[in-house]
């Protein structure tokens, strides 16, 4: 399964001493976007081409709260839900003891230049080899 | 029903041109302080006090894209879940043309000094009269 | 002078319970943008149409620390340079006071098309009249 | 001299298709404090027990922007300013070419429980061993 490695950063963390929750957003775009480029999908060079990979829906279980310094790692799995819908099924674990801190589940699509929801094989390949 | 206006800034965009994911938790976070504040239920004072204000789960379904320069309002709604959780319902409309954006469903509870989920006064009497 | 007021967002504070000092970059970013826009000149459709407003250095100056609530207030005022450099003078302040909490300088360029910085008759007749 | 390695993550990037500049001082403050714990001085715990690391000034040269996918590191070397004052010097190498992307000298200072700006002892023993 794929796994990214990080480490929490001091300016991630709010007045209650622990990453936002916008922030884990933010790690999940991340770990989604390398998730795809070791499959040889760039998401820079998509959304310059004009195909966006956009969410429709994010849900985000918040089990715990990663603190300062902590090291934590994202699993990132892809199921597909429809012709045109991709569900990235993502964990956060802490490193130091694989404590469960974030299960979310984000669907998207990718949309052609015209704005339109499309099949894209590419994710297709994916989903259908995981 | 609670409302804050706000508008997109151009760093919240991204390489697609459009306000980043993340940053509608920012805003919906920003929107929820703010309805709490109008109840007299200020968080930084509150984290300061030891009492901490946290999500277990957030939904969010995303409509459609705000952009650079996009006026934008957020609405609040508060509904007591369990004797210990409250649900905020909120939606993001574009001001243009009040079309629905983001339609968000944040859990949250309140921890006590020993990092329990408590029963929290303030926020039963807000979801009763709301 | 050009001035907007905006209040600080819960989000934008660090562990410190203040402020983080590259978030007082995006409030300048930001008041740059809306001064620009008063002057007729829209960031983003520049962006799209080929034409980068990009800084070449920026200083800034810590007086005091902005807190969660906090109003506060951002001018900017434009210098030219030189045939292709202009300076934003731009002051961060309390609202509630009036106290200097960031003194900032950003000097930025127009880059065309080919990434060269070039005479960009816009900013030289808000430099000008200002 | 002490580096650490980052990699530009997408949601970084603002529509000009490159790292925002206030997300410089992101990385920069990142950097220090990793450089700092690598001396044993815990930005968090130091904060936890009432110190406060603070930054009285930020000077930043952008060179040139780094884009999605770019690897990249950070150089930090510290200078005793005065009996008080620290000068954090960085660099911001791209890593693909060694390429200087940002020079930044940030001016820290340590508040003490009251506020007040302190002798620091931990600094004193980095500057003078570096």
């Amino acid at each position: 399964m794929f796994r990214i490695d990080l480490k929490v950063r001091d300016y991630e963390c709010d007045i209650q001493g622990v990453v936002n929750n916008a922030v884990y957003q933010n790690y999940l775009e991340h770990a989604r976007h390398e998730f795809l480029l070791t499959n040889n999908i760039d998401f820079a060079a998509l959304t310059n081409a004009g195909i966006h990979l956009m969410l429709i829906r994010a849900e985000l279980d918040f089990k715990d709260s990663l603190k300062p310094g902590n090291q934590f790692y994202i699993t990132v799995e892809l199921e597909k839900q429809s012709r045109i819908k991709y569900a990235f099924v993502q964990n956060i674990y802490r490193a130091d003891d694989d404590k469960l801190m974030v299960q979310a589940r984000a669907i998207g699509v990718a949309l052609n230049e015209k704005g339109r929801p499309t099949a894209f094989e590419p994710l297709d390949l994916m989903s259908e080899t995981d």
